[in-house]
């Protein structure tokens, strides 16, 4: 843990003595701790974790790498944060923030100064955060693990007179049962015509014979996540279907096969977009084509059409071509993985097959 | 829905033409769709609703109180809602906005002519969102049974030899099964030493005789949610456990019973703590009495020692004094219950219990 944030010292803006970290992610990528309030980071010296009372003592039986300072009731945090600040490097100094809301930035700007004092820093913490360490690549390889049983679980319970619901009941309780710590985020499980929308949730509706069936779930372990995507048939596949998913897996293979650390994100996303569009999809595949994973669902690095990173070793990122047709039906592939110097590790480990396996 | 929309309307801030709501909590109570951008809700006129392609066409499927827009890839979203406001009103108008962070803050500001042309008006909806109405408490409701289901999984499923984890999977399928759309907030399953943190997660701990166990849960109903506490023990209740539990039971049923419309939030607060401070154990309730509860899991109003809130028939709300002790554990019970103006309707229903059900 500590690493990290010796990393963040290292990446200080100019002219910055002290980094404040608000975002609850950020806080708790810095100190393996969600709950605390705000994370002082100083340029020199310890750095500071304020806690409001709930979860004070479990912050201080957990944190190694700050010191833990209570929040009171009634207490202004940013009043506080300044006074600790001038305390410790005197008046005059700049601040920078990663995350704020322009209330909270009045109340900060006040406490510390004015609006000059202020700095944003986000995007320092984003690139650190992009690119994953020894001990967050480990959890995100259980939690893909973990999420693989939960694909193979979907591909034995979905067929025609389940319910979108009952499929979602059983892979969160597989995935628990495998030690996962939640879910990664609302477990999707849409069939028939509402397979076509891409972030559609699970109903009561009972799948059918024939229903294309899209199943997006996701693990923790240790709060890092997993995601993985896999569409399957429920009875007979016709023809269109399979002609639809054969399209999306290449375009998907490919585009795994694509990624190496130096690749621009966006090239990665307009090739599989190339495949899809080349195949007559193009106004189908209506998001990009993947995201970074790590203490958040979404996170960077982005590969999408506007996307301005480019691939690091050690980035882990989905790659999730789809091709939604309004009326129809929908077909979504998905994995996470590991991006190395050759290419990379894939991390979800589940058949690519249509066919939900009861009917095989 | 349209009656929230038409809510807003009538409580616009002085010289406000439009508001701009950002907030996806905000936008999902306005108009029940969660995964869109924007919303822009005009004085005069028709609503209009920006969502990215992922989401678009069921938006347009789903969505019947605004006009639905596609933001395409590449857009800045508040140059274009910006664009439409002159459309509609012309310049010189004056913007109200939910929530927004300082960097959108300033890309908003430079879209609609300047800071001086926006307005923070978060807590209009604040407001708006505590008061629910009949369709909102009916889905609470539900999310209150199902939740009440779970608990007493807890309770069956609860005995030494059993981990945290196993005892989450049981509740959390028990809860989809019955028609949950997913977890309200990660379940919380402490045992031991453990269950003295308010917040702990569940971890792979087995669960020894003689154990404190906090299990607190909560369903999901078309987004709203329900939040529920029980403290009970696997196998032998010593003497200070039963203690503990007795004063907090004591405290969490007098706070129940003195909440009606009309009385300050505070008031609440501090009668119960007042009951778990005269038992001697005032330093050991350590977080507020409780919060309101809908599409978020804390939401307005808020009951604690800062409060400013004034409890109004329609709030929904949970009440939750618990006594942590560290290095002994800890006891919270806690319910969801709707204010009304002779007192409150308790929506969670779970026997009050020490002793996992197993162990009678």
């Amino acid at each position: 843990m500590d690493n990290k944030i010796i990393k963040l010292k290292s990446r200080f803006p100019q002219g910055i003595t002290n980094f404040l970290i608000l975002n609850s992610a950020n806080i708790a990528y810095f100190t393996g701790f969600s709950g605390a309030s705000a994370l002082l980071i100083p340029q020199d010296g310890e750095s500071v974790l304020y806690v409001w009372g709930t979860n004070f003592e479990q912050a201080k039986r957990e944190v190694k790498n700050a010191r833990v300072e209570l929040l009171k009731s009634g207490e202004n945090r940013f009043q506080r944060i300044s006074k600790d600040i001038e305390a410790a490097v005197g008046g005059g100094t700049k601040l920078s923030v990663d995350s704020i809301d322009i209330e909270n930035w009045r109340v900060l700007a006040k406490a510390v100064g004015g609006e000059d004092c202020l700095v944003m820093g986000g995007g320092v913490v984003r690139g650190l955060r992009a690119v994953k360490s020894s001990d967050e690549i480990e959890f995100i390889c259980e939690a893909c693990r973990i999420a693989s049983v939960g694909v193979g679980v979907a591909y034995e319970v979905v067929e025609p007179g389940v319910s979108e619901q009952e499929v979602a009941a059983e892979v969160e309780y597989a995935m628990r049962k495998h030690g996962s710590g939640g879910v990664a985020f609302n477990t999707i499980v849409t069939s028939g015509a509402s397979s076509a929308f891409p972030h559609g949730s699970c109903k009561s509706r009972t799948i059918m014979d024939g229903d294309l069936v899209v199943v997006d779930l996701g693990a923790t372990v240790e709060g890092y996540r997993s995601d993985v995507t896999r569409t399957m048939v429920a009875g007979k596949i016709s023809g269109r279907q399979q002609e639809i998913f054969d399209i999306v897996r290449i375009a998907q293979d490919l585009a795994v096969k694509s990624i190496r650390a130096g690749v621009r994100a966006v090239e990665v996303d307009a090739f599989a977009r190339d495949i899809v569009g080349r195949a007559g999809f193009r106004d189908c595949f209506v998001h990009n084509l993947g995201h970074g994973v790590g203490l958040e669902i979404h996170e960077a690095p982005v590969l999408g059409p506007d996307s301005k990173d480019v691939l690091e070793r050690g980035n882990v990122v989905t790659v999730e071509p789809g091709v939604y047709i309004v009326g129809f039906g929908g077909v979504r592939i998905e994995d996470t993985v590991l991006v190395t110097d050759e290419g990379v590790e894939k991390l979800t480990n589940a058949p690519y097959t249509l066919q939900s396996a009861r009917k095989i």
